[in-house]
């Protein structure tokens, strides 16, 4: 059988791959007392007099939402809500794998970014997190953004998990071949969810409260299938040409493969299939590709490393180096949930890419990143995460002070 | 300690009655490849291709969302969605102790009647059912009304799963005195959620598509905090202004002790220490007295008796005869979600109502309902409402074929 034949017959068998269950078993009646009427009104007093007791009281500090439109799922698009829930439920699993999180997917069945927004907030009141997942941009940009003063993180994964893990394979990446990530020239090909925010992160693009911790790349270029994001294109959207403001400072224009020449990095969030052996050799000396297309990368690494790439890394399970989610975003959440924190900051995500990469001390080009079901990055990431939201907080109330 | 004081520690000791965990664990690389990427696409695909495949592959078909928007909660009043979430949480334990359900708090950070609507239009991808609580009377019966076409069963415990247990304790009640349900005089007291539900129920007001199962009582007066309901009243609402057009039909009007004299049965759902004994010795011979304010019954057991009252219930666990809506909602949305039945129609509560007083073939004065615990109550009204689905869906499609 193959893998989506085993998979189809395993979701079968299960109906549904995560359970709702009871912390305590309810035997008596004395138990019923206590978890209900009529003593649960003591909690729910307590909570009415003080609403921060909620934390106190509930399971709010440790629940997830998973919310998505269902409208860029996977590699499979706009398959809508009822779809998307297999792809929530097995994020819920791995919240709880690697983080002990109770998540919850939410699947909206909307696609309307105020509609989403608004639902998102009357839904605030259960949960300590928002996990914003496969949502299509540009929806997802605004979406994450009007949320951020909601009081609880909320977090695009497909934006900045990805940027994060991807960042942490590049920081490894570069002190295995000694090169300086300052100087890289950087191709990153896609200008989604997940290329905007890599792009960002990587010119430190709104980052400047933590600005002291960010490593801003020289150069990156941002493709879309159209090619290069630059000034000489009519095609560009208010997201793309923001993109352009912080990239291509050399005013390149064409295609991906002429802003491949002489780059260091390729970072594919794109289609698979897209460059050859022959393109690689026109990059810079030991290039680093991230053929991050899945399941199929927009390179095989067989052809990348024919066309000379000293490390490779991709998104699939079965090739070494996988760049992989799961590294992140559990030990994010765990640390933003632990250090109840309003916001995942830039500080926070940074500090993340740094726990993820600094758990090889010794990386080798054919391991760069830790393996994805190692347990212990959850627990380094989640508390690096904590130590950062804790260093915000000190950040905006010294602010507050003067 | 208290019960309040035990509760309040033991909230505070658990942090959340309820849990998310995985049906399965992930611990290789093959497990996640079949819950996740790539091999969850397979399930994706078969939902996207139709719509129906959710129930065979995600958790929907087993999973509730108990939606409030903490304006109505226990005998509380409005504290707000954070407030609630103990009472939800307790809720969601009882879904998984009496039905094996998967139920999720949806605690809403709003009172609008057409936000919350909405709301849970957009959640619908996720669940096979939705269980209404604690919201306000006459927000709630708008809610439950405008979302009973949403494909889902959509039920506000407080209305009907109230007037459910109310009716299997009367039918039971009636049984023990040899007294014809047809014949009583009912007065019920408190015209919010429960009251005009239990009302309806009673009149089988709304009930036309089950007539031959329903039992109308023949006279019931609805009582509020201004006294009886009746033609004389200038402050009626359009609820309470529907409510008399099925009620009263003696034209009554005056006090609640006015309407107490001559009635058979007394059901309060409004609040404590209300009528006294000298109230109960005006109504005729072995009244009935269900006394279920929470936690102080309309009048305390040992004064009813001392009325003369034949048969006396409340909502207390340390009383005799509990009233206690458990012994519905479980077994009702068990029913429900194994029939995948679009509603719960008229039929289903009658049937659930019936199942429940069936379980005791001898009821006794002091033994008119089984016990709150009692596990195997859900079972036979999960069985009765699953047939009682198909009956209604057999004569939905019989309308259909003519």
């Amino acid at each position: 059988m193959s893998v989506f034949e085993e998979s189809l017959h395993l979701h079968k068998v299960l109906r549904g791959k995560i359970s709702v269950r009871n912390k305590m078993d309810v035997r008596t009646v004395e138990d019923l007392s206590q978890v209900y009427s009529p003593g649960v009104a003591a909690p729910c007093e307590a909570i009415a007099a003080d609403p921060e007791k909620v934390y106190e009281y509930t399971m709010k500090g440790n629940t997830v939402a998973i919310v998505t439109d269902g409208s860029s799922v996977l590699g499979l698009g706009n398959i809508g809500p009822k779809a998307a829930l297999p792809v929530m439920e097995g994020k819920a699993m791995l919240f709880r794998k690697f983080a002990e999180i109770d998540a919850f997917p939410i699947c909206l069945d909307t696609q309307d970014t105020n509609e989403i927004v608004r639902t998102v907030e009357l839904l605030a009141p259960v949960f300590g997190g928002v996990n914003l997942e496969d949502i299509a941009a540009p929806r997802c940009f605004e979406i994450e953004r009007r949320l951020q003063n909601l009081g609880i993180p909320v977090f695009h994964d497909d934006q900045d998990g990805t940027a994060i893990v991807v960042l942490a394979a590049l920081i490894n990446s570069s002190k295995v071949l000694k090169k300086s990530l300052f100087q890289l020239k950087v191709v990153v090909n896609g200008a989604g969810a997940a290329g905007t925010a890599i792009t960002r992160m990587l010119r430190c693009h709104g980052y400047e409260e933590d600005v002291q911790a960010c490593i801003s790349v020289k150069d990156v270029i941002a493709c879309d299938s159209h090619g290069i994001v630059s000034l000489s294109r009519t095609d560009l959207n208010v997201e793309k040409l923001e993109l352009l403001s912080y990239t291509n400072i050399g005013n390149l224009s064409g295609s991906l493969k002429d802003a491949l020449v002489g780059a260091d990095v390729f970072i594919g969030v794109s289609r698979g299939n897209l460059i050859t052996a022959d393109d690689v050799r026109t990059m810079a000396p030991d290039p680093i590709i991230f053929a991050l297309a899945n399941p199929i990368p927009e390179i095989m690494p067989e052809d990348a490393k024919e066309g000379g790439a000293a490390i490779i890394g991709t998104g699939r399970s079965d090739l070494p180096n996988q760049i992989n989610n799961v590294l992140g975003f559990p030990g994010i959440f765990r640390g933003a949930l632990d250090a109840r924190a309003p916001r995942i900051t830039a500080g926070m995500k940074l500090a993340a890419a740094h726990a993820i990469a600094d758990c090889l001390p010794n990386p080798t080009r054919d391991h760069i990143i830790p393996a994805t079901l190692d347990p212990v990055v959850s627990f380094r990431v989640a508390e690096a995460v904590k130590n950062a939201a804790h260093n915000a907080k000190n950040l905006e109330e010294n602010k507050m002070d003067v």
